[in-house]
């Protein structure tokens, strides 16, 4: 089993941390795209090793997408390549957890119309915008979607995931 | 089933918080335990809440002991009632698992002779005068006793945390 984490610099440091220990726990291999090569920086100033570039993702590859929050999906967002690999997900019904402002990159896509869904509380006009079913709940699991609001809801958050692993 | 992890300021912030959400997933309850209520802040500028003063817990009441690293362990060390609290679960064959400076309390409070553990590579030295048979590697395993080296193994920290929970 094999995921992907997409995020850029300026990513919320236990939304990204968080899942990708917690993956490695559970024997996954876990690679991290950004727009390059080298490192990302967190907020709170961890470094994460990129392996791969957008370019050189081919969801096909994997079995899991997580989306952490933070200031990074306001850059993601902006890079066709990585809603072209959210799409991608969501057509093979894939699982795709996003926390926080990780959901943007989901909206942008154009994935979240009539979706039941969660996000940090100053994203949540925009997600109602984009046709979501907005929840204010620790975690929403609708279909291949897991989504939260917050790093407190990372218990919550991965729970779901590994159960969307599993099943 | 109960948790307590024992910290301070100036705590790695992943090896307090990855531990924390882990435990909490798996539907444990997790207490925080520190010199004075209020908030404790890790290194990297995260908040935890302290749920108890070391005075206040009993550790009869907790199943598992989580000694996170950073400069914390320095300052825990120095606490008379944190080496008792680790005393007791070691008397009662309890899971104690610590990572990087997270040893040295239990180093001060003489329960590594013997022991096969590891530990963040500055501390290996006292470790070793301590009489603990040091290993490098990502997870040491012993009885009871679970360390790792730093926040990298904590994958590996945790899934032998959590087979020492199941067990």
């Amino acid at each position: 089993m094999k995921a992907l984490i997409i995020s850029a610099d300026n990513f919320e440091d236990t939304e990204l941390l968080v899942p990708y220990y917690r993956l490695l726990e559970a024997g996954m291999e876990v690679d991290v795209a950004s727009m390059g090569k080298g490192t990302i920086k967190g907020k709170h100033g961890y470094d994460v090793t990129v392996d791969k570039t957008l370019g050189e993702v081919n969801p096909d590859d994997y079995d899991l997408l997580i989306l952490p929050g933070g200031k990074a999906p306001e850059t993601i967002r902006r890079e066709p390549k990585a809603l072209d690999i959210a799409r991608r997900f969501f057509d093979m019904g894939k699982p795709v957890s996003a926390i926080c402002h990780g959901p943007q990159t989901l909206i942008s896509a154009g994935l979240l119309k009539g979706r039941r869904a969660t996000c940090y509380k100053t994203v949540a006009r925009e997600m109602k915008d984009a046709g979501a079913i907005y929840e204010d709940n620790e975690v929403i699991v609708d279909g291949n979607l897991v989504t939260s609001r917050q790093p407190s809801d990372l218990p919550a958050f991965m729970r779901e995931t590994m159960k969307k692993l599993a099943s």
